[in-house]
């Protein structure tokens, strides 16, 4: 195989990129010109000899992903969408962080073509890579047949060393080596440089060592500036289909401005001296700034343009597919306009007790049964969580086709992965843990919020009831936690009926969902008794028992405290008349209209009591001044659920000398 | 060097630990048989061979410390506390896991003499002796002399592979080993299983060679059943004080168990049957549970009763010491006993404007020149947090007398380092990056909240304020996040002097504080115009400026959005008597006497708005039923910081109207 040939054309393009970056920095008056002067050899190789995308169709199925993991670098990838086409202007890049521009600070999926995930928090763009390389390994093993390669596309992404020291990127990485992500490829921006100085200060471990440990192929490039070499280096790791790929490549921060290779290049603009001194290193200093060469403009159209081929055959390939597979271009289409098909029947619960992570784990299996594009799994607790997906096998190398991801211990790459697979297109991606870990998967479920991904969280064991597990297990501060985040819906269902209701409104929603379930049993609350369990949860809140004669009182509970307040309403039943209001989701029931809510809450009727295993922080709004929480405002106990409980005042007696006390 | 001897009362001695574990497990029908079973050996060398410490004085400052970071495996470290004369009954042993016992379901640190550290959430456990280690060093450089080696100890650990799983533990890790704390030595309980199955299902990589690549020695004992091999490993460790090391110690999960080697051993009681055979199994078929033969009962007694002398002959050097050296002993015994000395008066700032991150990093250098207990940093953003402690040099190996710790972008490692050296006695850490960045630490601050550590998180770039950057560098739900942590204390400071003011209020708190502080700069409250800047803030909120007569509004801001409130004040000065109070902790404010509180919000006055960049959620409790709020409900925008305030309501001008819309 020849080398690849670069010349001058090729090094002015790579010089434009960075002087456009920098001129935006500038016009800014804020931003981070440090990375695009270091990193732009390595995105222009990439970006103009691989990446088969089409700015003409930015959403293009087939085409290859790319991540730029440093958000901050935001300045280079507009700077690439501009002259690749992706209609961006330079009056765009004039505007680059600007309030209601298409460049702001960080790249954002939803406010710029071409953008494939909104990144920032270090570490997440390199994990929710790993998510797109699970989605481009399912959805080809799902679709793809002999001469229909439909998903048969790479994964890139620039990563820096901050990503690196990241925990999330550890799991993340272990994880795609442990699932032999070969389609993965990474270009490390190794600058040596960090904001506090030097990077070995606080990172003086071997990275292509570690990487090599995580089952990875790493190649090292010992000069980023070498065109030929990083075109090799990407070759070579595009050629190992059994291994994801780390491309070491020695950048330098800043390069060819006299802050080069200080931490004064990161994060502010260079100024107009310095400024003037990088254009005219690199040839342009007779130039205005944006300025543009018409030779490396047409460069870059060419260059992009000879991608096009790739997304007509793909269109080709899938016109005869639809001849060929029917049923799978049918399922196909389905998955990729994000419909749902008529999910049957809500499922019948017998008289008794249940856990509602037991009926979430029921609802979640018959539905993976009608709805393909489910996948997920546990942070190594899918046996607690009852997320494991029967008889459908395990997402491992050597059998694609499972759908039970194994993402081990990894809260927080679990949540990025997550993501990436509900980035992807085409899948139904949900990750599940304890409810008390939630706090390691936050940063992802932030991202998930962001960018209204419809991720879904499974979290069980959701209080005290845990029990013998103790403080360090028991939520208490969580769910508050949850509802605090915009655009995520948290659901906690009161019993398996409520959760088995909720499982198709929360694949409905569009954005992100966080299940709340019970790790103890709860009575089933059976429709004879209570029908409006059955369409009440839907709207979030409902009333779901209510005294013969107009209710005094009002018991607004979620969850497993549910059954309690019905166990108060009976208990006082000679005394007082009091409602049962069960609010599963504070969202949804928020975005009814007002005349539902005061009929469910009426405002006339002000006794009223929250009941909820957690903190009473927000329950204001709903108890209003002259009610009160039934609450736990500290952290819990290790003993037996019961005994927990009742040290906490939940049990039927303290709550109803607590709704007393209202009347007082 | 001869091998050390290992005989039958050895081997009884183990055997007897994991009887005692497993039957605790059996009596609490709950728990955790399968790491006992398997890791008994491990801790059984540890603890009477190596670990120098003295159950009569489970505080003494220079014992060796030991972490159990798999926190469920409670029941082994309670029984080695019990035999090893903790002050453990076999009745607590019995009263595993009920409420109220000293036995709880995860070791916790306040509730069982012997306990380091409160574990559980995988992971923390580990990068809190990371912490632990770095406490040796710096006390150790600080106050050891020729022949005075006050401190110098080992830091002990077993880690389990959910643990090295887990981000926390490569950021924790990977710091380690830039730090070469050679006094760190973890035993990996390496049993191969997983909750979910094989741990290759997920966990596929080279921990070994991973290990080596953070700078870390490993040495692997084959059988984790010979006890000389793991005696002659920790040896090595020992020996080696320029690095961590890992000693792998290839287990069986359940080992001895019916259920050995399989999921079911790891989390539920052997059950009966199943219990028997493994009393069988290790020779005590014909024993009672509890059973303790009297020869392993006096063997543990004597080998614990080897280490007293370590303490003894420390005890005799400390009191050298105080003659010798007497004002380093001072210091000393002032550190120890967590007592500040006077810390002179506050700071002064010149009229103008100043961020609050500026006005805390001089607050913070001012007091580390008179505390020297106090030593952190940030995750890579020193110079934009404004931690750096000027002229105090870096905590790095060649330099360990330095107070900067470089911790790296390792934000939740930086946390649970933070706790570690707050544990660890002598200390005041403190740890610091962006507030949109706390999510990463969140696991750490809540064991912080849950063990009342005196950890001091510095959250800077609080709000919209943060500008260019966009939504996913500015806190929204992120100030409420944290204010719902029971035992966590919130600082948001309004200006310089109130930060200055609250700086020794946050260092005499009893439990973890968070400093929410600016990016932007605020007008500087002048005491002449504000006297009550100067005394107010230390009652977590006061009236910091009331018209001439009775007033008919209130606003309440906290930080950047009290000059925002003055500024209101003054706009409508000739409409509207408006008090303007700030409460830059509502933990602290709500420890004020009723009476306190009245006076700063009289119940009388309805009319209330709160301002404050980020949720309303909570505000409820302070504006009450007929107030409102001006907040921000959904994420924020890149801009320019004043376009973006302007867009979400945040000019006095708007949030005027707002105010006047309460009389309408």
């Amino acid at each position: 195989m020849a080398n690849p040939i670069y010349n001058r054309k090729d090094r002015a393009s790579v010089n434009t990129l960075r002087l456009l970056a920098v001129d935006m920095v500038e016009t800014a008056k804020s931003g981070h010109p440090g990375l695009p002067l270091g990193a732009s050899p390595l995105l222009y190789v990439l970006w103009t000899r691989f990446l088969r995308r089409d700015p003409g169709c930015p959403n293009w199925p087939n085409r290859d992903r790319f991540i730029l993991s440093p958000g901050h670098g935001s300045a280079l990838l507009y700077a690439l969408l501009c002259v690749c086409g992706y209609g961006l202007t330079i009056n765009d890049l004039k505007e680059f962080r600007r309030l209601g521009s298409k460049t702001p600070g960080h790249p954002e999926r939803d406010v710029t073509p071409g953008v494939e995930a909104t990144t920032g928090p270090l570490g997440h763009g390199f994990a929710m890579g790993v998510g797109l390389a699970m989605g481009e390994r399912a959805m080809g093993e799902r679709f793809n047949r002999p001469d229909f390669p439909l998903f048969d596309h790479f994964v890139y992404g620039l990563v820096s060393d901050g990503d690196l020291m990241e925990g999330v990127v550890a799991e993340a990485a272990s994880l795609a080596g442990t699932l032999a992500l070969g389609k993965l490829i990474y270009l490390y921006d190794d600058n040596h440089m960090t904001i506090e100085g030097a990077t070995d200060l606080a990172f003086a471990e071997d990275v292509r060592a570690r990487f090599l440990a995580y089952g990875w192929q790493v190649i090292v490039v010992a000069d980023g500036e070498d065109l030929v070499s990083l075109h090799l280096a990407i070759e070579n790791a595009k050629a190992n289909l059994e291994k994801p790929s780390l491309i070491i490549c020695r950048t330098i921060l800043g390069a060819g401005s006299p802050k080069a290779n200080t931490p004064k290049a990161h994060g502010e603009p260079l100024g107009p001296e310095a400024l003037a001194k990088t254009r005219e290193f690199y040839g342009y200093g007779d130039k205005p700034p944006y300025f543009i060469d018409e030779r490396v403009a047409n460069n870059f159209t060419d260059r992009v343009k000879a991608f096009e081929p790739y997304r007509l055959k793909w269109e080709e390939t899938l016109s005869l597919y639809q001849t060929a597979y029917p049923e799978e271009a049918q399922e196909l289409n389905r998955r990729l306009a994000q419909k749902l098909p008529d999910l049957g029947p809500s499922l019948d619960f017998p008289a008794g007790a249940m856990a509602t992570r037991v009926a979430s784990g029921l609802a979640l299996n018959d539905l993976a049964k009608k709805l393909p594009e489910i996948i997920g799994g546990s942070a190594d607790l899918g046996p607690s969580n009852k997320t494991e997906l029967t008889g459908l096998g395990s997402f491992l190398p050597l059998t694609p086709a499972g759908r039970n991801v194994h993402f081990g211990v990894r809260e927080e790459a679990m949540g990025a992965a997550v993501n990436g697979l509900a980035l992807y297109g085409g899948l139904r991606p949900y990750g599940a843990t304890f409810l008390s870990f939630v706090d390691f998967l936050r940063p992802a479920i932030r991202l998930a919020a962001l960018m209204r991904l419809k991720s879904i969280f499974i979290l069980t064991h959701d209080s005290l009831g845990v029990g013998e597990d103790g403080p360090t297990h028991q939520p208490v501060e969580q769910l508050a936690s949850l509802r605090i985040i915009p655009n995520l819906t948290v659901l906690r269902p009161a019993d398996a009926f409520e959760t088995a209701a909720l499982w198709p409104v929360a694949l409905k929603i569009d954005g992100p969902v966080a299940f709340i379930l019970s790790r103890q049993d709860l009575p089933v609350l059976r429709p004879e008794e209570y029908p409006a369990v059955l369409t009440g949860p839907a709207k979030g809140g409902y009333v779901l028992a209510d005294p013969e004669a107009e209710p005094q009182a009002i018991i607004i509970a979620t969850g497993s405290e549910v059954s309690l307040a019905l166990a108060v309403q009976k208990l006082l039943a000679g005394q007082k008349r009091i409602r049962v209001v069960s609010l599963p989701s504070w969202e949804i029931f928020a975005a009814q209209s007002q005349s539902y809510r005061d009929e469910v809450l009426p405002p006339g009727l002000t006794k009223r009591l929250s009941v909820e295993a957690g903190l009473s922080f927000g329950w204001e709004r709903y108890v209003g001044q002259n009610g009160q929480s039934v609450s736990v405002e500290e952290f819990g106990r290790a003993g037996q659920a019961a005994a927990v409980f009742a040290e906490f005042g939940f049990t039927p007696e303290k709550v109803a000398a607590r709704l007393l006390g209202l009347f007082a």
